[in-house]
């Protein structure tokens, strides 16, 4: 064991980033003072998402810290696909404190690698930095969507029906939120082949999520608080506050629910998709659902985090 | 005065982003699952970089934190000018304590704005959290650069010239880390008018920093200590150890040289151009220079930062 203290910063990143997958793409990886990536395609917007995992606050440093790299790509990689795209370039910064064992940083770059290689994401560059308190994790990634396919928060209509997929609750409890898989393929799919009015991932609960989706469509909506479909064991309030769930929220046109049904199962027969209500002309409208979590506020349990 | 505990994150990140600089070429801004950008030109790479700011490693919350800001901004601007590009678009994460006054994040914002403004930066998203900690900043920054103008650190050629932009050392004693001018002009130009064989900017100090471009191209160097310019006050020591000065360190064929020092003087009467020694084939051949600043090491002074 060989605390970050004993070694050079430049014998570090030269370490870790060793074996990183890169793309064909990829003119200059880790290691200068940028990195330069060819751009895919004429006509394609570039989505830019960036997120952070702050140690006793989204993970303790005796979790495995593979799971931990894990996480920190895959939440961005959740974002990306929320809005209909695919996944491409990462940067990579960690602040740490000089007495962290190399090891668990060499197992969190083992978690990002392969992520990254599942995902077809380049990891590009990083920096890395001295902490004096815990450790702390950033992650930028860039995507590409086509034009036409791109999907927000706020494009809802009234009487749209919204999906939710997957099963929500327990996912702190269940250590799913270290190994849950982002819904690209499924999000992918959706904005091919269905107008797609709003979307985003499920991170802080749909008490807390759906609000905004519904506030970005300024809309309000009607929940079947029976028809949320929960993990097994998990209360209708865990289903809606517990967060981290990263399933895909999207509201789309009723006329096209029952053939978006239809066409789901058979694409994802293992994945359930479950109509859970409507959005609503009145704004104000709205089924009371338990909040989610909210940052800054004392009261909540550690272990949760932004959008 | 209110903390970061009294406001919930969606009104704080709704302040936060509101008048922040954004191009004509931002589809989706702050408040989404990502950002998204149209890609400028066909047949440009992009460059891609991140960075980090830590409480009482580069700043301390006494600083004023609309310089913070902008140090954390330009650093990022810095590192794609040091590879000839222009900035594009930037996203900001932060991690805060809760008992922050709003007050400097509000500034810190100030200063990110100013300084995007001042570079034609669009500030396209970010994300907050919760730090148990002291403050922690990152930010991923976006750039453009034509093929042909593309410099990396390991381009350096046997004999080749090695120049230093204005004047270096002192930069943390005296506060200039916090207002530089990241040397964008300046490297744009170089990139477009002659052939810079090895380019970066100077964050750790020449002594830790031509090191790395050396090893970079697999060169020696051959430094005149007398010609290394120094900030008034300033010993060579200094100007080669302290780091934060941001200037340009690069490398053209010495027959380029003349040519170049004349041009310069013409182009920027204000800032020196100062040739300060060779690159020689001879990897091991170095002049001995004092050790820039190493991160995790504990003997060093807290305040200086990575590449």
């Amino acid at each position: 064991m060989s605390a970050l203290s004993e070694i050079g910063e430049d014998e570090l990143v030269r370490g870790l980033v060793r074996l990183l997958p890169a793309g064909g793409r990829v003119v200059a990886g880790p290691g200068d003072d940028c990195a330069a990536v060819r751009v895919p395609k004429h006509g394609e917007l570039q989505l830019l998402k960036t997120d952070c995992l702050v140690e006793n606050v989204h993970f303790l440093r005796e979790h495995a810290s593979e799971k931990v790299g894990r996480k920190a790509l895959c939440r961005t990689i959740s974002d990306v696909a929320a809005c209909g795209g695919r996944p491409d370039s990462a940067l990579v910064t960690i602040a740490a404190p000089a007495e962290l064992d190399v090891a668990w940083l060499q197992k969190f770059y083992t978690g990002l690698r392969r992520a990254a290689k599942a995902h077809g994401v380049s990891i590009v560059g990083g920096e890395t930095a001295r902490s004096p308190g815990g450790i702390f994790v950033s992650i930028a990634l860039t995507g590409w969507v086509k034009l036409g396919r791109f999907v927000l928060r706020g494009g809802g209509c009234a009487r749209d029906a919204v999906f939710v997929t997957g099963q929500l609750g327990g996912s702190l409890a269940s250590g799913r939120h270290l190994s849950f898989t982002p819904r690209v393929a499924e999000a992918r799919w959706l904005v091919k082949n269905f107008r797609v009015h709003a979307m985003m991932d499920l991170s802080d609960g749909l008490g807390a999520d759906l609000p905004r989706l519904a506030d970005a469509s300024r809309k309000g909506y009607a929940i079947d608080l029976d028809a949320i479909p929960c993990h097994r064991g998990c209360s209708v309030e865990q289903a809606v506050g517990d967060g981290e769930d990263y399933e895909l929220l999207f509201a789309v046109a009723p006329s096209d629910a029952p053939k978006l049904e239809k066409a789901w199962r058979k694409e994802f027969p293992r994945l359930p998709l479950t109509r859970i209500g409507s959005l609503l002309a009145n704004r104000k409208a709205r089924t009371p659902l338990a909040a989610g979590y909210a940052h800054f506020s004392d009261c909540q349990p550690a272990g949760n985090s932004g959008s």
